[in-house]
C-alpha cells in the first residue's frame, strides 16, 4: 500500500516513515508543513507533499492522491496554544477525514491518546486536548472510513521493544513511540483491527500477537 | 412546553428566558452555573438549576429530567482562551446532546454562528471558535434529536425589530442579541424549522414569515 503519514515530521511520523521505507510492501509518502523538513525525507528517499493540516480540505485531498491508506499522527503539540489543538488536532484531522472520503482511500488509522473516551479521567490542564482527540475519533468512527484507533499510553524516547499490551480499555501506561510506530506498521492490514478502537502501552506480548487477540 | 436553557445568564438567553416566563404555552428551566446569578431568574419567578458545562453528562441529564426541550445558548465568550472554548462550546454542547438523547428530550434548538460551515470564511484569530461551533452543530446534526441550528450574524444589543431575513446560506449581516431570543422562542414549535439549519440577520420580515419560508 501507498501511505500518505499526516504528521509524518513527529517523532512518531519519523519512525512510521522509516519503517515504511524500508518494507517491500508498503511505500510511504510525507506529508509535511515546511521547506526544511524535506531534507530528512529526501535522505531516506521518501516522497514528500508540502501540505498544512491548517490549508483546505481540498488541498489535503490533492495531497493524498494514489494514496490507499491515511495515517493521521499530527498534533499540534504542548508548545502551541489551545487554538492550534483546535484547529490541528481536532479540525485538521476532520478535514483529513473528508479528503479520505473524498478520494476513496478507505483505510484509515489514527494516533489517539489513552482515556479519550473517558471525561472523568481527563486532568484539567489537559482536558483541551482530550475534548480535541476524543472529537476527532468520534468523526471518524461515524466516517465511512475503514478506521483503527490506537491510544498509546504515555508516550517515550525509549527503543522500541517490539512487545506491547493492547486492549480495548486500559486507564494507565507508557510506551514508546518507536512502538507505537510499529504498531501502526503491523496494524495497516491487519484485518482484525479494521474498524476498533484500542489503547496500547508496553507489554510483554508479541505486537502480532497482540493485535490478532483484539 | 419546559425549556432546558443551557447558558441562561447569557444575553441571549436572559432575553429568551423573558420571553418563555411571560408566555402561556411555555416554562423555562434555566440551567445556570452559579450561585450568585440565581436571583435574576427568582425575580422573574423561573426556576433555575445550578450545573456546569465542565461537569459530567449525568450531572446534565440530571438537569435535564422533566423538560420538553433544551436550548443550547451558552458560550464561553472572547474573554477566556481556546481552552474554555474547546471545553464549553465544543465540549459543553456535544455533552448536553448525549444527555438529551439519554432523557429522550427530542428537541434541540442550537445557537451557532453565521458561516460555521465554510472554513474558507474564518479569520484566524477566530478560526478556532468557529472549529468548536462546526463541530458542535455537527454533532447535533448526527444526533437523533429534532434539532434547529440558528446561525445569527454579528450580534448587537440594539432593541429588538421583531423583523429578519432568515436564510439557508448567507455570509454576512448583523441582529440583536433580542431578535435572536425571538426567533429560538417562534422556533420551538414550528415544524418548519425542524432538522434544519440556516442563517439569520436583521430584514424586513415579520420572524414567523421568515421562519416559515425556509
Amino acid at each position: 500500500m501507498k501511505v500518505l503519514v499526516v504528521g509524518a515530521n513527529g517523532q512518531i511520523g519519523r519512525h512510521f516513515v522509516k519503517m515504511l521505507a524500508s518494507s517491500d510492501i508498503h511505500t510511504p509518502k510525507a506529508m509535511i508543513r515546511k521547506e526544511e523538513q524535506v531534507s530528512f525525507f529526501n535522505s531516506l528517499g521518501v516522497e514528500t507533499v508540502l501540505t498544512s493540516l491548517e490549508g483546505s480540505v481540498e488541498e489535503i485531498t490533492e495531497a493524498m492522491k494514489g494514496c490507499d491508506a491515511v495515517v493521521f499522527a499530527a498534533g499540534s503539540g504542548g508548545k502551541t496554544g489551545a487554538d492550534k489543538t483546535l484547529l490541528i488536532d481536532l479540525d485538521g484531522a476532520a478535514k483529513t477525514i473528508e479528503a479520505a472520503e473524498r478520494t476513496g482511500t478507505e483505510r484509515f488509522l489514527m494516533i489517539s491518546a489513552i482515556n479519550a473516551d473517558k471525561r472523568a479521567m481527563w486532568k484539567e490542564d489537559m482536558a483541551h486536548y482530550y475534548v480535541a482527540k476524543h472529537h476527532a475519533d468520534n468523526i471518524l468512527r461515524a466516517s465511512g472510513l475503514v478506521y483503527t484507533i490506537i491510544r498509546p499510553g504515555i508516550l517515550t524516547n525509549d527503543s522500541g521493544t517490539g512487545k506491547v499490551l493492547a486492549v480495548e480499555d486500559l486507564d494507565s501506561g507508557e510506551i514508546s513511540r518507536e512502538d507505537v510506530a510499529r504498531v501502526l506498521f503491523n496494524a495497516l492490514d491487519n484485518e482484525r483491527v479494521f474498524n476498533k478502537t484500542f489503547a496500547v502501552v508496553s507489554g510483554d506480548r508479541e505486537i502480532d500477537t497482540a493485535l490478532n487477540q483484539l
